[in-house]
């Protein structure tokens, strides 16, 4: 009866369309959310709804942003010349999270994917070589996905930038830190191997 | 730097107070939210929001109600003078999935756990004692969970109901249906043997 009790079942329906949520998770949350004092429900609803609208993106990077610039490209301390160039903004957090890149990003907001019909005109590529021609750029850090469609984008960009004139790198690809050799898949192995230094 | 981006942070902050939702995943559907078309937000929020707002209780049973009855008691067919006692309203949802039972029922909103200082006073009781004397009941079902709370609760909920004449009895314990002898814990063989019946 109550999947038929509306409140009910039109949260669950809203809560199942977030990613890695079933049905079932959906239900007890909706459960859950319905047994919340009314404040606290209220709180979630608005945290989700003021902070999709806050959401702006960097005119330089395409970065989240509060204002014009993301707080990376607002802060004068990381104009290095070297732009690091990432698939997503949660690809940023992730690397700032080690706190020693000092250069800028770049956000591409996708990967090249034939597949699905993502080509370059739609990801954020022209921003990026305007800003190679007008920022003193030394070095293009190229940071996708060391997956498919992540070495099809770095290849395709590097290709795109060498001829500019700018020094284009990748990421290392290897074995994770505290990684199991022995449950490392052949292709990183090789890598790791392929990309071995003097110790 | 992303986690320090507030709208991010706060999502997060709001969707890791959800059961089953850790830090990760919260920042990882903060981040799927941040990239959700802004209508789709909209719908989330609302559905969470004016769903707690419409969340009511029977006046008689205190399942979730639309008005002032659940459709269960507000359903004329339903009342056969039997009632069982669950302990929330996804109970009254999971016995209704049967599609087979034609009774009423009353939520108790909790279990006795004297550990977390929930006594008889803090469940809804008392208005059970009151559709006791005032609706011709044959039969109370008590359908608390098989835990050391729900046992409780329906031992003291039958010695409190005998002595005004009214039938109880206790949901069977034994085997799940599709489960495997082997896995099953001692107690519930036990159960399984104790309530063996002639085929």
């Amino acid at each position: 009866m109550s999947e038929s009790f509306e409140p009910i079942s039109r949260m669950t329906q809203e809560l199942s369309r977030l990613p890695g949520i079933g049905q079932k998770t959906a239900q007890r949350l909706a459960y859950f959310v319905a047994s919340m004092p009314l404040e606290d429900v209220r709180a979630l609803a608005v945290a989700l709804w003021e902070g999709r609208k806050a959401i702006r993106f960097c005119s330089r990077c395409g970065n989240y942003a509060s204002g014009e610039l993301c707080p990376v490209c607002a802060d004068p301390r990381r104009q290095n010349g070297q732009i690091c160039v990432v698939r997503d903004p949660r690809d940023v957090a992730a690397l700032e999270r080690m706190h020693d890149y000092t250069g800028t990003y770049h956000v591409l907001h996708g990967t090249l994917s034939p597949m699905d019909g993502v080509g370059p005109d739609d990801l954020n590529v022209s921003s990026l070589l305007t800003r190679i021609q007008s920022e003193p750029v030394s070095e293009v850090i190229l940071a996708t996905n060391p997956d498919v469609e992540g070495e099809a984008t770095a290849s395709y960009l590097s290709r795109l930038l060498k001829p500019l004139g700018v020094r284009c790198t990748r990421i290392a690809h290897g074995v994770p830190v505290g990684g199991d050799l022995e449950y490392t898949d052949e292709v990183t192995l090789l890598k790791a191997l392929e990309g071995r230094r003097e110790v």
